[in-house]
């Protein structure tokens, strides 16, 4: 079996191996704090008894699991904690397909890279829909594609890399195609905490029992590097999904969960405020910039990202090469995310220099 | 798809819900301190700045795997820094069995559950080997039992739940009859710093592109619950394994691989003495109330784990429950681990209360 690795890794090691200053635009590492209550749990953490650094239960701490399910309208038992959005979409995807209905994933266009990699690994077959140029998805478009093979359509929002938020009619109508096929909606939420346009909804408001939510706190906590994260299954799926967490990865990482908990409790929605205000802040920064280059681009209404497209100038990973020895700026090649995109480029508006990586790219493409 | 969850959880649900006092030596968590300057790692990371809060590289942070290659005298590519000891097992049979030369993984009877249960989900067949009553494998019986079809041989040394440790011959035949069949060789050795016996041969002295070597610093740094382990592939096995584990878990926990690279460097040898010295004095007082017990049994040369059996009282999850219920013990079903030993119990020797069991146990047989 083949499975392609994301170009992710690849563009890092190439932006850190240059010889010169580069500005990292090129991954969703959040540039901010974690809040404190998470390095507090961490610091406690540290210092409990033996047995609280054993296995905790394989489904995840249940105070985790209960806070995690009073706050989404969910009964705990649904939640599993995973190891971050990673393993929590993985889970999801598993679970569809083996439902033994069929093989096919739909995916967008463009696509987190992380999906196509994990169908074809879980030996799925991806059918791609298109998306409107500022990364809208018509719920008709993925009506006319799906068929008696759809295991399951998966979407982002709000989305990476479009920026893209689903209205609650989209999410509606997504769930209903999913259920006329007898499949699965799976929403990745995991920049819900970055909803720019009040529009996000998440798949839970829509009673059904064919979506799975997935999501994790390294975004919100500015805290990829835990590793904690969690899927929200329908009740006879549940089950099975545990069983597979646990035949991978027996249980996610302990400390984690109890900081990840401590700062679920303690953090004040100031901080969450907060960085959604630096990031509207960022977003203006930069697109006013590449109103200055001239360059088209999508405004997002979530997520962290900014989709941009210079004349005659291609977003191929050679390209974007370029970008980095000749500009100083990294950030990821549109073809990384599929067919749709591979005039554009994705910067990623996570790191304080957002304002003079927009100054380069206005000096040089003007 | 159906794989079937191990028992462990659903014995110890059953013991914690029991009516009265239970001593709890029903699965492999240490009860002793883990090195504190594992505690120490965990504090001094609680502190760090905020990009060390966002993902590590996938297969793991350099400094581990660099350390971790020069003790075990690899290169560093080999390393991959896994969700524990059962993410490392999943990725190297996940390995074997992608290299599409078959489906057939050879496992031991007794088997530690967890290895049946990810051959079903990873879509292998298992066959089951003999070992004799003290649980040493002859390897002569694998080579009669391996096949074309086989992809694997997956072995635990020093061994769960027999307590055998291989000796060097039977390690390097083991890797003859794996290279004789294109297969791998997947040697689990998690127990390596409880060998109690001065016999344990790792895989890795073995020269061979035909193994897999599984490890983990749960056991041996006493937190099962950090989930930090690792997988030492063959240089032409190890790209793929990287891949699947980024699009499973894209990184494992970054404050656990930080502890644990903080613990190897600064943990004195005496801690991991005191620990083994701490298991043979309990060896002997659980054997010693065995004998009492007019019970047969073998005594352990490495790993946490007493196998008993009582006349007229075979190891059913049934009689196990009663155990629990009349006696105040709690183990696990010899039955848990395959057809071989239903007759018998497994208990783990994890308890600061074994001498009490001990006790309870020849009172009750007696």
């Amino acid at each position: 079996m083949n499975y392609e690795t994301p170009l992710f890794f690849r563009v890092m090691e190439y932006a850190n191996a240059a010889d010169r200053d580069v500005i990292d635009m090129v991954s969703g590492n959040p540039d901010w704090e974690p809040p404190a209550a998470l390095r507090e749990g961490l610091r406690e953490y540290a210092d409990l008894e033996p047995d609280r650094f054993q296995y905790p239960p394989s489904e995840g701490v249940l105070e985790l699991r209960e806070e995690i399910a009073a706050r989404r309208g969910v009964d705990h038992d649904q939640v599993v904690i995973t190891n971050g959005g990673g393993e929590a979409n993985y889970l999801a995807m598993a679970r569809a397909l083996e439902r033994d209905n069929g093989s096919e994933i739909l995916l967008t266009d463009p696509v987190y890279p992380y999906y196509p990699g994990k169908t074809t690994m879980l030996g799925g077959t991806q059918t791609f829909v298109e998306t409107s140029a500022d990364g809208r998805l018509d719920p008709n478009v993925v009506r006319d594609a799906a068929s008696d093979d759809t295991v399951a359509i998966v979407v982002n929002t709000p989305n990476n890399p479009t920026g893209a938020v689903y209205p609650e009619a989209t999410m509606q109508e997504l769930v209903t195609v999913a259920e006329a096929h007898d499949a699965i909606l799976i929403s990745d939420e995991v920049y819900d905490h970055y909803d720019l346009s009040g529009q996000f909804t998440s798949a839970l408001s829509i009673d059904s029992t064919h979506r799975i939510v997935t999501n994790a706190f390294s975004k919100s906590m500015a805290a990829t590097g835990l590793r904690v994260g969690y899927s929200i299954f329908p009740p006879d799926l549940v089950e099975a999904a545990k069983s597979r967490h646990m035949l991978v990865n027996v249980a996610t990482t302990r400390p984690g969960q109890y900081a990840v908990l401590n700062a679920l409790r303690e953090t004040p929605t100031e901080y969450y405020e907060r960085n959604r205000h630096r990031l509207r802040e960022r977003v203006v920064t930069f697109t006013d910039a590449l109103d200055a280059a001239g360059a088209e681009y999508t405004r997002p209404n979530g997520s962290f990202y900014v989709m941009a497209r210079f004349d005659g100038y291609p977003g191929s990973l050679e390209n974007l090469m370029r970008l980095i020895d000749d500009v100083g700026v990294a950030g990821m090649p549109g073809e990384a995310f599929g067919d749709s995109r591979t005039a554009w480029f994705r910067f990623a508006l996570v790191s304080p220099r957002v304002k003079e990586a927009a100054a380069r790219l206005a000096d040089y493409f003007d």
